[in-house]
């Protein structure tokens, strides 16, 4: 488009590195669009995340892991619906410090994810920018026709279950800035490189009666969904799963409870389950090797209380803030 | 997500100014995704242009034109696929100069060519970004499957047509910035406000053997098609159809027939059409009332040359700039 200044040798290298991602319905990258071809009676799930770099990522995080984040966090939101990765649409506005090493490694990143999900390049845009890297994606899954996972219709008595261990990332993002000790850099990596729970996920439309990935923070994510559901949620903090790593930054420091249940970026999931189908729920979560904890239930009402060990009513002032 | 740093509020007026562009598949933009359930036989057809304050548009321009166009460069996409639209997500990077006057004229923009071109909004993602304004949409059309308009398939002896008018958009930039005369603002509204050739371009799958929209300029453009499909093309520039005002513009200032020839954003149609489906297209073209206009021919070898009247080669040196 007229004014932009990226030189023309950029984006064949762009090109040169992209092509090989590319899905069958993406022509090679040649088209000006990419096809889905959805089985009979799939749905096609879109969802839309953008990372901009000083304010979601780091300017100095490895781009392989920025790739792989800026993917994982799409996935998560496909791994919340119950859908089936399928593939991805990718916007790029490149600064001119972003040199061609940096766009190698960020390939190298995307196909490594790619290899591990099963999805692949539809297509995107590259334009330059006089600001910041500014990083797009839309991602694409299929799901059986009307079988979701949405954030409405949790009901008073569900219970409340998240996935894995909550609070890493919000302390992983400490660490990286040096607040927090991370001797062997777990917390860090669970920041940068979420994992997407896509096995459970793709099983919970039949199980769960709402649920929702872990982006914003605990507290809130769960406030979000019983917004939509129009109910309340009660946690009790003590049953929250946290890891050791975790534990042991809340002993040193016990005021991290806050960062812990209200910082964002876990890409876990939280979800609420109708008590007939825990046992259903609990043989699903075995068979896919993943820890799945209740700590809570889900109440008339609205807002998310958050109780001690003894009832005591400990709900953080801060619980994330609205990115959406 | 953490270090963002929009108010609370923002993000609350986008929601209430956005949740009524809402598509049926969005949830009220409520969930983690939105859906896509496409009619039996369909494939999804997606495209995605990103775009950039200060360098695909200017910081004044009015906001609902900016909307307007963002929607409309994708619309062409589908356009130049033969896919009919259906919806689009939408992602923001807001810096804090984008106050909620702006964000209200630029939903009203949305909300005009939701109505003109029958799309909703699926979904999306907003950030705060310390840069410049960056938008990126992706949108999604429906096609009957395996019945789409590619840049392959051109072959030696097909004719060489385009849409509406060439050079309006490079010259209305100029216009803006002052350099070329634009008394009734026609060539002004042609850089803001394209036109995509959705009417005609449904019908082109059928009767064109390759085609694409005119983004980086008609040499340009015409030369990714050769590239695709394996031929070379030559085109006669007295045969390019111009607008009386780009006319003019040459009359006073000859050099301009490089940019003309040369510059992008037209988001005309260009296509190849085998010689025996030349009288289907123009009933076609006559039905949707939009002229098309045979420029030049498809022919074995590579690259696009452009004659004039008596033969001479004129091809520009500036053929216009890669951008994807």
């Amino acid at each position: 488009m007229p004014g932009d200044t990226r030189r023309l040798g950029e984006f064949e290298l762009i090109h040169e590195l992209f092509a090989p991602l590319a899905a069958p319905g993406a022509f090679g990258l040649t088209d000006d669009a990419a096809i889905i071809s959805p089985p009979a009676g799939s749905d096609v799930v879109v969802t839309k995340d953008m990372m901009v770099s000083g304010v979601h990522f780091l300017p100095t995080d490895p781009p392989d892991l920025v790739a792989r984040k800026l993917l994982r966090v799409n996935l998560s939101d496909l791994a919340a619906m119950g859908a089936i990765p399928h593939g991805y649409a990718l916007g790029l506005s490149l600064p001119h410090q972003i040199d061609d090493a940096w766009l190698r490694a960020f390939a190298a990143g995307l196909a490594a994810d790619q290899r591990e999900f099963g999805i692949a390049l539809l297509g995107g845009d590259t334009t330059s920018t006089p600001g910041p890297l500014t990083l797009s994606l839309t991602a694409f899954g299929l799901a059986r026709a009307g079988r979701l996972l949405r954030r409405s219709g949790a009901r008073p008595g569900d219970v409340v279950f998240v996935t894995g261990t909550i609070g890493d990332a919000a302390l992983g993002l400490r660490a990286l800035r040096g607040e927090v000790d991370d001797p062997d850099g777990f917390l860090a990596s669970r920041y940068r490189l979420p994992l997407p729970r896509l096995a459970l996920g793709a099983t919970l439309p039949d199980i769960a009666s709402a649920g929702l990935d872990v982006s914003d923070g605990l507290v809130a994510d769960l406030g979000h969904l019983c917004a939509v559901s129009g109910v309340g949620a009660v946690i009790d903090a003590t049953l929250v799963p946290m890891s050791s790593q975790v534990l042991r930054a809340l002993d040193r420091e016990p005021a991290l409870i806050e960062a812990v249940l209200g910082g964002g970026d876990d890409y876990e999931l939280v979800f609420s389950v109708p008590p007939a189908n825990i046992g259903e729920l609990e043989r699903h979560a075995s068979g896919v090797d993943l820890a799945v904890t209740r700590i809570g239930s889900i109440e008339a009402g609205e807002g998310v209380r958050v109780i001690d060990g003894t009832g005591r009513d400990i709900t953080p002032r801060t619980t994330g803030f609205r990115h959406r």
